[in-house]
């Protein structure tokens, strides 16, 4: 018998897994915030859309939540209608969140209180990754609890790394999020010099990438900063809620991180401009703007 | 007939060099500040050694010269021995040296006054790259001087951008190195964050490569911190010269390059414990340091 497996948010991230679930065969339930997304996509999926965390969770094997920060994920598993009152012992929640490292081992271990398991499984790959299946999570929990999941994760994503404990993934997560911050600084301050210093820019690219300065940001974020795409595949404001979770978190362990701190106080230039929605690629404008020739 | 090549400076760099020249079939001549170094590669070589670059340059086609900085450029290129008193009308000069572009522009107008042909060509991939014949070359200069130079670069690296007069070879150099010096910070501060929250590192740094985080820095410096490898392939003292250079040009341009500019006072700090020879790969040392209990 499949997987029964419930997918909890249905955003820019959760929306496109679900369908990929739906694919791989499994038995799918649905709930969100908004019933009439969740229905409207249950009736495309055929699967089942319910009104509560905790009705969904009765018939669920694994659960997998997409949530935008701590309190919806707490709200979500451990609030009056969470899974917490619906899920059977043995069933599985797998939280697909961003969120800081001990949030996620406070709600780990209030669901294992009630014989619930849990993984954090953050995921790097973007709206992209979701879509075509490709996503890398970063896990922290229990192996047995991986090894009842893993079937929804591979349907999911190219590679699953498993890094320790329930909050292990929320810190893996968090490195990878130092390192694209400030890889994105990179590329921007490369590149708007190379605007200013009259550069061909796709020779320069193409260049640029055949070496030691190549990286991810620079394919794919310069290559968006040079036809001046701002559309957000990762949005400013989100980039900004990891980068203060990962701020305060790199204080308690006592690890100084400049750069990234520098770059979430650029960005957080761009959100006071208004451009929170916009993609993190937006960064170029800030040195653009910030070079201007006074009025 | 084959090129006659002369290579000025034999370096972690120009020995490399001289060695894939030699193997290209090139008439080969050599001059380097010690004379005893430059006989003895000739002589490995079968190539001529000559004690100055005007001797030097009465024999070559093409003069390659890889040098530490704008003086020794200058020295080699425009002093009382330099090239530009034995050069015959036609030659041309491939600087590969990282300098500044108004530097390499003035050397270029001086050598174009006696008809002495001029490209800054400075690389990307280092002595690596140097060795194995995989470099990137950033040129700039005329057409003209491009094609004569162009079969003894082809026998050098890769990738070779032609990406405008003289000068714009090094102000693409300088977009590269505003991103390698931040790609690095962005490595540095991954790891030193993920040894602190004991991270498997292993399993970590094959998760982060595959995704949004992935650079040629994650791949190849993050591998040698975890190794604790703090061997030079490319100097901190290096990256700092090339810092300075990239940070002066940029105010005259007036492109603000705060990442850059950390990473430069950064590494300096480096230097100040005596660790300049140290690879850069070296800075995430200075993140554990800086988070040492005090004594």
């Amino acid at each position: 018998m499949p997987l029964r497996v419930g997918c909890i948010g249905l955003g820019t991230m959760g929306t496109p897994m679900a369908r990929n679930l739906a694919k791989a065969g499994f038995e799918l339930a649905l709930a969100t915030k908004t019933a009439a997304k969740s229905k409207a996509l249950a009736s495309e999926l055929s699967a089942r859309a319910y009104d509560s965390p905790a009705e969904l969770a009765k018939s669920c094997d694994v659960i997998v939540s997409c949530l935008p920060d701590s309190p919806e994920v707490e709200e979500v598993h451990l609030g009056p209608r969470g899974t917490i009152h619906g899920a059977a012992r043995g069933t599985v929640v797998v939280d697909c969140s961003t969120i800081a490292a001990e949030a996620a081992r406070s709600i780990a271990q209030r669901l294992a209180e009630s014989g619930i398991g849990w993984l954090d499984a953050p995921v790097s790959g973007g709206q992209k990754g979701a879509i075509e299946g490709t996503l890398t999570f970063f896990v922290g929990g229990e192996e047995a609890a991986l090894e009842k999941a893993r079937p929804v994760l591979a349907a999911l994503g190219k590679r699953i790394t498993h890094l320790g404990a329930a909050g292990a993934g929320q810190l893996g997560k968090a490195v990878n999020q130092i390192i694209v911050a400030v890889n994105l600084a990179a590329v921007s301050e490369g590149l708007a010099f190379a605007q200013k210093a009259g550069l061909p820019m796709d020779s320069l690219h193409e260049a640029l990438t055949a070496g030691a300065a190549n990286s991810w940001a620079l394919e794919v974020l310069g290559k968006k900063m040079m036809q001046r795409d701002f559309k957000p595949a990762f949005a400013i404001k989100h980039q900004q809620k990891d980068l203060a979770i990962v701020l305060r978190s790199a204080r308690e362990k006592g690890v100084p991180l400049p750069a990234a701190a520098l770059v979430h106080q650029l960005l957080s230039a761009l959100e006071a401009q208004g451009r929170g929605e916009d993609g993190t690629q937006a960064l170029l404008t800030l040195y653009e703007k910030m070079a201007e020739p006074r009025a």
